[in-house]
C-alpha cells in the first residue's frame, strides 16, 4: 500500500539527518545531538534513539554502534545492512536481495511508530530519534531511487550537516536546494567549523540565515590519524562529552525543540485560525459547524493528503487520506512530484513571467504546437491561454457568439443571443460563464446571473443491475424511446448499431423548430461537455445523443438571411461548437479527448485542470481558423480584447509539456493496457490483478476503477446505478428521503469514507447532491484502488 | 548597467563548464573538448579558446596553461586571478581587491565578444569556447555571491562534469538541480567512468537520460601518482590524443553541436511558428505584418528580457531590453529570481496543488493571516482566493452586490442592479468584470457585455511645466471649480488644505439624486481603482474626488425602504465600497494599499498581479465580516458560490508569501528611502544620485523615477502631462492629428524605444492611446532607471 502516516508525534521528535555529502559527518552529529539530548538540562527529559535506515559497509564499522559507543545509551538500529563499503542500490543488487522503496520506508516507518507507542512515559520524558540518511541527499536507496525520494512521504524535519570542505560551500546549499524541492522542512543546517582556510561555517551561517534557514556551528573533530583505538575512544569521548554541554549543541537542540513545539501549535491552532481569515470556495460557512470540520493538510504525496487527525492520537497526528476528488479534478501526475517541481523551477528560473502580447517564448509556443497536434483535431489551429476553466470559457463563448453573430449580422449588443447546451451543465463561476448554463443552485443567488440560452434534455447511461442502461429522463419516452441495455459500454458508444439516432433527430429538430422558428430565438453557439457533465452531478450523457446533436445543429438553418458556406470540412456550419473538456479531457476518461468518443471535432475546444499534471492554475481555448478569422479586421476592437496578466505563464506551460508528456508515457504505459484488457474482457475473469497476456480484446472505453467492483456497486441495494469511465468512478445512491442536493445518503458515505476504520484506508470524497464520486490520479496505483473499493463496497453496506 | 546580452552567437559556441564538485575533472573535460573540436574530422573547422573567468591557487598552477599544453593551440585566458588555493570570495578579500559580480560578467562578456568578432573566419570556420568555472556549481566568485547566479545572464548552455566519487550520483544530481532551477539548459551531464565499484557513470547516464538530459561517458584519467613530470606530460598528451577521437568525445560533441543547431533554428522560426499556431490576448492579428513582429524571448533577467534580434547580428543573436511594462503590470522581484524559483519548487514539493474547499494549509493561511494585517483595514476579515485580477474582481461584485440586495430586499435576478464607478475604469476581461465598466473600445464588441452601472467624469492630475494640476474634464468647470495647480504631489494629498471638497460633494449628490431619486435606478456596489485607472490610459484620478465620493455614498440613502445601519466603523452604510487594486496596490504606487492615499477604509478589496511577486497568476478578494454575513444562511444556495479548481494553489500562496516579505524588506531599505527623500526635496538638489543625508522630510507621495526627470519631462514640448508615482511612470504625448486610440506619437516613440541606437539601452514598452508609460520593478536598479530615463528624453526630443 502506498499510504503511511506523516511522521508527525507529540512527544516524539524524529529527525532526519541529511549529508550535504558523504564524509562530512552525519554520524558526528546524530552521536554528538544524542549525547547533547542525554544531557540537557531542562525539565523535559529526552530518550535518544538512533536508526539507520540503510547502511552499507563492514558490519563492524556500522554507524549505530558508534553512536551507542559515545551517545549515552541510546536504542540503536540498523534497518538494512550491505556489507559492500559502495552506494546502497550497488550494495544491494551484489547482495541478491533489493528491498524496495516502500519495504525501506515501511521498515523504518514502523520502527517509529514502535518507539512513539512504547511504554507510556514517566512525566516529563520524550522520545527523540535521529534517523541517519547514507551518503548525500539524493544518493541512491537500495532500488536505486534517490533517498530523499524514499524517505518524502514521512516528510520528517531535516538537520542538513554541510561539507565543510573545498568546494563545499556548493555541495551544501545545492543539497539544502534539493531538499526543499522536494517539499522537505530544514530545521537547521550544521557547518562543522573546522578553523580552516576554507571559511565555509561562516559562509554557510550567514547564506542560510538569509534564506530563513537556521545555521549552526558545531566545533570540529579531533585529529585521529595515527592515534592506537583507545586513545581514539579517550579522545571521542572527550569531544562528546564536552561539546554536548556547549553553546554550538545547546543552540542546535533549542532549535530543534522549538521548531517541533511550533509546528505543533501551529497545527493544532490552523482550524481555527483558517475559520477567522478565510472564506472557502463553495461553502456556506454556517454549516462548518466547529474549526475540528475544516482538515488541516500537512503536506501531501502521491494520491494521499498528509492531514492532521482531530481525535487524540495514539501514533502520528498525521494521517494518509486518498485524494479522492483528484483535489477538485485537477490531480494527475500525484502531490509532491518532483519532475514538476523542477519543471516549475525551471521556468521560473529561466524566465519568471513574461508578457505575452506580442512575444512569445517556448514553454508557450511548444504547448501550443503539441496541443494542436495530439488533440488530433484538424479544424483546430489557434491557441489561446488563460488561467483557469472558467476563463477558457469566456473566451470559447466569446469566440463563438462572435463568429455566429458576424456571420448572421446579428447585432449582440442588441439582441439577445444565447448558447445551446444541455440541462445539468455548468462551466465555471464567472458570470459569463454562469450565464451559459441554465438556472441552478449554483447561480440562483448571483445577481447579474442571466440565463441566455436554452438546454436540451437528454437520455443518460448507467450501470444498473450488473447492465449498461441508456434511459430517457422521466415522462421523455415518446420524444427519447424508452430505456435500452447493454453488455457493455463499447457497445453503447457503438454508434453504427443503436437505433436511437433518428429519434433523437426528431426530437433536437422539433425544439429547434419551435424555439428559432416559432419563437424567434437566436443562438450562437453549441455548448457542451463531451460525456460527462461534472459539476451537474457526474451525469454520463448518453453519446449518440450529444453526437446527434452536433449533427442537427451543423445542418440546422440559424439564421435565414445568411447564405450557405462550403462545407470544407474546416468552417463551422450551423453554429460554432464549443466543447468544454476542462474536465473531461486530457485522460481524465481515459482518452486525450472526450471528443474521440463522440467522432466530432468541435471548432473550439477548453482544456485546463488535467492540464498542468495538477500542480498550478493554466487553461487554453483552442479554436479553428474560421473562428479565428471572426476577429480579423482592420479595428482593433474587432480583435479578440481579452488577455490575463499572466497570460501564457512560463511557469505553468513548461509543467504543461512536462506533465503531457509524462502522460503520453503512460497512456501507451503497460498499466493503462491492463485496464482496457480487464475492461474488454467477460464480466468476473480479473482475479487477482494478473493479466492473461494475448489474445483479449481492448476495451475502447475503460477505467482505472475495476469492472468486477463497478458490476458489484451495480447491484447494491443502496446503489440506484453507477458509472465509470478512464479514471472516474461516480455512485448515484438511493434515497429514500428524497434526491437531489438535499440528499444525505451521500454525505453520511462521505463522512464513513473519511473516518475509517481500524485497518481502513481514509478516503477524502465529494459529493454532488446524491452522487458520491472517486477519481483517481494518473499514476494511482492498481493495489491503492482495489484497496479503496473494498473500503468503498464495505462502508457501503454499513450505511445508515 | 544591468543589461547584457544573452550568450547566443551563430559562429561562435560558448559552452560554460560546471563541476558538480571541485575535483571532478573540469579541466580535464574542457581539455579533452578542445582536443576533440581541434581533431574533428568534420566539414566545419574549430578554432578553440578556453576562458577561466576566475581562478584561484598558485599561477604556476593555472588551468589555462595547462589546457593550452594539450589542448592544441587553444586560445586561453584567465581573467581574475587569486593565488590564494581557497574559495575565490575568501581569495579575493585577502588579496585586497574584490571584483563585483558586474565586473566579473562584463569581463567574461567582452571576451566571448572579442572571440565572436574577430577578423571573418575562413570559410567553414567557426569558434568554440569553453568557459571553465570554479568549484561546484554554487561555489561563491570573488564577492561570495553563487558563480551560478552571478554568470546566470549570459545563460550559457551548460556542460556539468559529474562527481565519480563515492556520493557523487547525489551531488551531481543536486547540482544539476540548482542549475536547472536557475534556469540553465544543461547540453551534457559528463561521467568519467573510472571502472570503480562506485558506477556512478552508469547511474548517472541513466538517471539523466530519463530527465531528458544527455549523460555521457569519457574515460578515466590515467595513474599519475609518483611519476615524474615529463612522463606525466606524455601520458596526457597520449590520454588527449587517443581519447578526443574516440566514441565518447564524438558523441558529447555532436550534442554540443547539435544542441547548438537546434537553438539557433529555433530562435529563428519561433515567430513564424507562433504566428502560425498562437492566438495572442488583446491583440489584432491583421496588425501583426510580418511573423518577425512578434517579439522572441529566450530568457528573461532582472529587469531585462532577453529578445531576438530581427535584423542580423554581428554579435549576440540575443539583445536585452528593458521590461519597461512589468511584464503587464506584475513583475516585482525581477525575472529568473532564485528565491521564487526556490519558493515555487518548495510549495510544489510539499503540496502540489490540495484542494480547498473544507480544508487549509500553512501557505493559504499564512497568506490570508498576512494580508489582513498588513492591509491595515480594520474592516477586512476574510480573504478569498481566486486565480487572477478578472476573477477577483467577479468575486468582488458578487460580495457587493449580494450585500447589497439583501440588506435593501432587492431581487437581483428581476431589478437591474447596477455599480457605480468612475469613466475609464476597467476591471478585466471576463464578461462579469466587463459589465462593471462603461461601454469602450474592450468590450464594444463582447456580444453579451451589457454595461451595468453608472460611472462617474471626475477631475484628474497630472505634472505639467513643472506644476501638478489638479483639472476638471473640459467643459465641467462649473461642476468640479476650475484647474488648482499645487508645489508638490503631497500637497494635491493634503485633503484638509483642498478646497475642493464642498463642491466635489454638490457634484455626486446631485448627480445621485438624479439616478436614484429621478430616474428610480438601484446601484449595488461602489467599485474603483484608487488613484490610477491603469487600463483606461493610465488616467491620475483627483484624489480628493474619490474620497469624497466614498463618503458621500457611504452616507446616501440608496433604498427608501432600508432601516439605519449603526455605525460601528465596519459595517457597510449606502453601498458597500469595491476598491479594486489588483494594478495599484502591494507597492505598485509605493505604497501597500492604494487605499491609503485617500485615507479610506473599502469593505472589498481586490490584489493580483504584484502579489507573486510577478511569477504566477493569484488573486484575492478581501472582505468585511459586514460583507461575509451576507452569505451566512441555512441553505447552501446562500452562500458564495464561486470557486476555481485551484484555488489557493500552494505554490502562488508560497510564492506570494515570501515575494510580500521580500517587498516588506525594500519598503524599509535605504534605498527606497533615498527616492522619498529625493521627492521630499526641492526642485533640482538630486545630483547624481546621491542623499545628503539628514534633515530632508520623505515624500509621502514618491516615485523611483526622479523628479528632475518628470520635471523635465512635463516641460517638454510634446508632452501633455505626466504622471508619477511609486514604479509608475506615464506620459501623455500631444498628437496633432488627434488623440485617443488612434493615436500614433506613442506608438513611434514606443518602437523607437525598441529599435534603440548603437549606445541605447533598449526599452520594451507599451501604450495605452496616447500614453507611454514605463513601470519598474521593485527591485529596479536606480542606475538603470536613470540611464533609461535618459534614452527617454533623448528619444523623446526625435520623435517625429
Amino acid at each position: 500500500m502506498s499510504e503511511l502516516s506523516g511522521g508527525l508525534w507529540r512527544n516524539l521528535i524524529a529527525i532526519q539527518i541529511y549529508g550535504a555529502n558523504t564524509g562530512v559527518g552525519k554520524t558526528v552529529a546524530s552521536t554528538l545531538l544524542g549525547a547533547h539530548f542525554a544531557n540537557r538540562k531542562k525539565s523535559t527529559k529526552y530518550n535518544i534513539h538512533y536508526i539507520k535506515p540503510v547502511s552499507t559497509g563492514p558490519n563492524s564499522d556500522r554507524d549505530d554502534n558508534y553512536v551507542k559507543l559515545y551517545a549515552r545509551q541510546p536504542t540503536v538500529s540498523t534497518l538494512f545492512q550491505f556489507d559492500d563499503p559502495v552506494s546502497p542500490h550497488v550494495a544491494a543488487r551484489r547482495f541478491g536481495h533489493v528491498p524496495t522503496d516502500g519495504a525501506v520506508l515501511a521498515r523504518l516507518n514502523a520502527e517509529l511508530d514502535k518507539i512513539a507507542h512504547a511504554t507510556p512515559k514517566q512525566q516529563g520524558f520524550k522520545d527523540i530519534t535521529f534517523v541517519e540518511t547514507a551518503g548525500g541527499v539524493l544518493s541512491p536507496g537500495p532500488s536505486g531511487t534517490p533517498q530523499a525520494d524514499i524517505y518524502r512521504p514521512l516528510r520528517l524535519p531535516v538537520v542538513l550537516i554541510g561539507d565543510h570542505r573545498l568546494g563545499g560551500i556548493a555541495s551544501t546549499i545545492s543539497a539544502a536546494e534539493s531538499l526543499l524541492m522536494r517539499g522537505y522542512d530544514i530545521d537547521a543546517v550544521v557547518c562543522f567549523n573546522d578553523d580552516s582556510t576554507f571559511e565555509n561555517a561562516q559562509y554557510l551561517q550567514q547564506y542560510f540565515d538569509k534564506l530563513g534557514v537556521g545555521a549552526f556551528q558545531l566545533p570540529w573533530i579531533p585529529k585521529l590519524e595515527g592515534v592506537s583505538r583507545e586513545e581514539e575512544t579517550h579522545k571521542m569521548k572527550q569531544y562528546y562529552d564536552t561539546n554536548s554541554r556547549q553553546e554550538g549543541a545547546s543552540l542546535l537542540g533549542d532549535r530543534i525543540i522549538n521548531r517541533h513545539m511550533d509546528r505543533l501549535k501551529n497545527m493544532s491552532t490552523m482550524a481555527s485560525r483558517t475559520q477567522s481569515a478565510v472564506w472557502h470556495p463553495f461553502t456556506q460557512h454556517k454549516h462548518i459547524e466547529k474549526a475540528d470540520d475544516i482538515l488541516v493538510f500537512d503536506s501531501a504525496y502521491g494520491d494521499f493528503f498528509q492531514a492532521k487527525h482531530t481525535a487524540k492520537s495514539d501514533g502520528s497526528l498525521l494521517y494518509p487520506a486518498f485524494d479522492g476528488s483528484a483535489s477538485w479534478w485537477t490531480q494527475g501526475l500525484g502531490h509532491g512530484n518532483p519532475q514538476l517541481s523542477l519543471a516549475a523551477a525551471y521556468a521560473a528560473g529561466r524566465y519568471g513571467h513574461v508578457m505575452f502580447a506580442g512575444a512569445t517564448h517556448e514553454p508557450a509556443l511548444t504547448l501550443a504546437e503539441r496541443l494542436l497536434k495530439d488533440i488530433g483535431n484538424p479544424r483546430l489551429t489557434k491557441v489561446f491561454y488563460t488561467d483557469n476553466g472558467s476563463t477558457a470559457l469566456e473566451v470559447g463563448i466569446k469566440m463563438g457568439l462572435r463568429a455566429a453573430c458576424k456571420r448572421y449580422d446579428w447585432d449582440g449588443s442588441q439582441e439577445n443571443i444565447g448558447v445551446l447546451g444541455l440541462k445539468g451543465s455548468y462551466h465555471g463561476d464567472t458570470i459569463g460563464a454562469m450565464d451559459a448554463s441554465e438556472p441552478c443552485v449554483y447561480n440562483k443567488k448571483v445577481d447579474w446571473y442571466r440565463g441566455r440560452g436554452y438546454w436540451f434534455d437528454f437520455p443518460t447511461v448507467k450501470m444498473t443491475q450488473g447492465r449498461w442502461v441508456v434511459e430517457p429522463p422521466a415522462g421523455m419516452e415518446n420524444d427519447f424511446g424508452s430505456a435500452q441495455s447493454f453488455d457493455s459500454l463499447d457497445e453503447v458508444f457503438d454508434f453504427q448499431s443503436r437505433t436511437s439516432r433518428q429519434k433523437y433527430e426528431q426530437y433536437i429538430t422539433s425544439v429547434l423548430d419551435d424555439l428559432v422558428g416559432t419563437q424567434g430565438r437566436k443562438f450562437g453557439t453549441l455548448l457542451m461537455e463531451p460525456i460527462i457533465l461534472g459539476a451537474g452531478g457526474m451525469l454520463f450523457v448518453d453519446p449518440l445523443f450529444q453526437r446527434t446533436l452536433v449533427d442537427v445543429v451543423r445542418k440546422y438553418t440559424f439564421s435565414p438571411t445568411s447564405s450557405p458556406i462550403p462545407e470544407d470540412q474546416a468552417t463551422w456550419t450551423g453554429l460554432p461548437v464549443v466543447f468544454d473538456e476542462v474536465f473531461t479531457g486530457l485522460y481524465r476518461l481515459g482518452r486525450y479527448t472526450a471528443a474521440s468518443f463522440l467522432d466530432v471535432h468541435p471548432d473550439i475546444t477548453c482544456n485546463a485542470k488535467l492540464l498542468t499534471g495538477g500542480l498550478l492554475p493554466l487553461s487554453v481555448t483552442v479554436a479553428s481558423s474560421s473562428i479565428f478569422e471572426a476577429f480579423w479586421g482592420d479595428e482593433k476592437s474587432d480583435a479578440l480584447l481579452h488577455g490575463h496578466s499572466y497570460t501564457a505563464h512560463a511557469i505553468g506551460c513548461h509543467v504543461a509539456n512536462t506533465s503531457l508528456s509524462e502522460m503520453d508515457n503512460l497512456h501507451r504505459g503497460a498499466e493503462w493496457r491492463a485496464y482496457k484488457e480487464a475492461w474488454g474482457r467477460e464480466a468476473g475473469v480479473e482475479r487477482d490483478g494478473r493479466v492473461n497476456s494475448g489474445s483479449e480484446r481492448e476495451a475502447a472505453s475503460w477505467s482505472m476503477w475495476s469492472k468486477d467492483t463497478v458490476t458489484e456497486l451495480s447491484n447494491h441495494a443502496r446503489v440506484e446505478g453507477v458509472i465509470a469511465l478512464g479514471s472516474v468512478l461516480a455512485v448515484t445512491l438511493k434515497d429514500l428521503a428524497g434526491s437531489g442536493y438535499t440528499s444525505t445518503a451521500a454525505l453520511s458515505l462521505r463522512d464513513d469514507l473519511l473516518s475509517g476504520g481500524d485497518e481502513d484506508i481514509r478516503i477524502h470524497s465529494r459529493v454532488l447532491g446524491n452522487v458520491l464520486y472517486l477519481m483517481a490520479s494518473m499514476t494511482s496505483k492498481r493495489d491503492d484502488l482495489r484497496a479503496i473499493e473494498k473500503v468503498l463496497l464495505r462502508k457501503l453496506d454499513e450505511v445508515s
